[in-house]
């Protein structure tokens, strides 16, 4: 049994859905003309309780860690790029380094379980932060033993509630980093989805046809390893990641809080797809913020009937797309804050006979 | 024959292309694994010609003018609103107001020939600013007239470019405002493109089926009473709008000073339309900010080979997608200009084996 499985409670209200769709509507413009707008701020007004909703403080945290099941060639990459891309989040360099600058994010890297040890530096204020919640260095091969036993999963997801409780803001955006990363989302959303695990198998960050067909073979025997696995604690300890793990107590602590959580691509949707199918009600508190070119994104993005802001065929993670989609979250609450209504402004509202019913 | 149509040339220049694409292709991130956030910052590389595009001073334009089409019952909303919004601009509470505002965009508004007198006020640094662009107090009615004749739309073009020719900065936003343009728009559409104007007709600011189904009859009677109207500008004349004729001339002056063109939705798609008709390298300038609702759009966009950076349903227009979208150019220039390379961050690249070709 885990230490970390937090009661979350449902945040729907229809007086309140209600009471917030009303000043949509009242705004200057017509029934529904901002469309996807508009369900975004209905949903962070529903979030963070309050009609002139506003983002503080959004936290970006990049969970690392790595994978053995990278040792059976399920990536394009070497296992070393994960250590490098964590020194690249902290030096500033990377897509996610450079969009949560533009953006005004908080950026956090925490080692869940890099494979390298990780040497500690000093925090200096506004740079990134390197926070030390290793497990291991990096899960064992799940094709031939659990990736982490239940303590391992345990104290993964209870790093990331712990490393949430201890940041400022009301907004959590999700990134990841991990060689072979993608192995893991397709394989929890092939058992937890149950879905055949070759349509949710794409080319990573960017493996050849012969390499996703290994990849695939590799993937079917690790599901055939692990039948057993079947409760979702299960089977995040046999087939997950360390990051994987402490995004899916993030998540839960961050919806425990009543945080936004703004969700990335395909591995931070999946410890997403984990936590749903703990605590279901988690899903009220997310925004997604794309759809990514892994075809294993869109199949798990309908399971959880979500709506995703951006359809950019992004497929690099990092929390680069959540990164990308922050300004369209705060022009929500910006619409809802700020517009003014048909009186305040004196405009003529539509025409009787020509509504739309 | 127009005062106002200078030329525009291509900037294709497949060196600088390559030699882009491989600054993108060095940066720390698989190949293509930004997606459209690649092709965008490619984008803006060109038409900027620099390897670290700064988008700089950014001014959004709102164009306004009534339709005499109007009369004929083809808008949800009565004639008054389109100077109640011009007024609901300058005081800040429109949903252009609001984005443009969040994301740092001078606001301008041009009076290109509401049907209103609307008194000039004087001009506050930091504040939206009245433009007096006047061609008539709006076009006649193009069921039984052309909406404007010659010299009117070459008056308005020419407003148009000499408003742009007034702003500082390197990128044009285009917005606009007028009770019935989404008539204009879908007569531009079916006659530029010849096709059947039922396609592309909707519900403009919110029709009823109804009143879709008269709106189109109304349509398709202005393009048989114009059906000797065939070259863009004997069009754009007979059935266009002042806004949308001025922002025809000011797309022209934005390409010819290699300005970055931000294109909002369903009616600044029809100026542009138009303009690539009489010079086809415009669109090399342009960026499309969204697909909107409005059926026609994507016909439209199909049209023009553009790529919408956002797919929300929207249907205001006022620029408010373009706004909207502002911030993703931002993370295109700064993903260029900012982001480490392989080499200078010390990370392996892909694995030659598993490369896709």
């Amino acid at each position: 049994m885990t230490r970390f499985l937090p009661e979350i409670p449902s945040i729907h209200d229809p007086a309140w859905n209600a009471r917030v769709q009303a000043l949509i509507d009242q705004k200057t413009k017509p029934l529904g003309a901002l469309g996807m707008l508009e369900r975004l701020a209905h949903r962070l007004a529903c979030i963070l309780h309050s009609e002139a909703p506003r983002l503080e403080q959004p936290q970006m945290v990049v969970f690392a860690a790595d994978h053995g099941l990278a040792a059976r060639g399920v990536s394009a990459y070497p296992v070393d790029v994960t250590w490098q891309m964590v020194e690249n989040f902290l030096a500033g360099g990377a897509a996610v380094s450079v969009l949560a600058r533009q953006n005004g994010l908080a950026l956090h890297v925490a080692d869940c379980g890099v494979a390298r040890d990780l040497p500690q530096r000093p925090y200096v204020a506004g740079q990134p932060r390197l926070w030390d919640c290793k497990v291991a260095h990096g899960t064992r091969d799940c094709s031939s033993a659990a990736a982490m036993n239940a303590a391992q999963c345990d104290t993964a997801m209870h790093e990331g509630a712990q490393l949430v409780r201890a940041l400022p803001g009301n907004a959590l955006l999700l990134g990841e980093m991990g060689i072979g990363n993608t192995s893991s989302a397709s394989l929890l959303l092939a058992r937890l989805c149950a879905v055949d695990v070759a349509q949710v198998t794409g080319a990573g960050t960017g493996l050849n046809a012969a390499g996703v067909a290994r990849k695939i073979a590799v993937l079917r025997s690790v599901l055939a390893f692990h039948h057993q696995a079947q409760e979702p604690l299960e089977v995040l300890a046999a087939m997950g990641g360390f990051e994987i793990a402490a995004m899916v107590g993030a998540v839960l602590q961050a919806a425990q809080e009543r945080r936004v959580i703004v969700v990335d691509g395909f591995i931070t949707t999946a410890a997403v797809l984990v936590a749903s199918r703990l605590r279901p009600a988690v899903l009220e508190r997310c925004v997604f913020a794309h759809r990514s070119g892994e075809p294993g994104h869109t199949i798990m993005l309908q399971a959880l009937g979500a709506e995703p802001l951006l359809d950019w065929g992004l497929r690099l993670g990092e929390g680069s797309g959540a990164a990308l989609a922050w300004p369209l979250l705060q022009s929500a609450c910006a619409m809802l804050g700020e517009m003014a209504s048909f009186d305040s402004a004196g405009v003529a509202r539509q025409q009787a006979e020509t509504a739309s019913a």
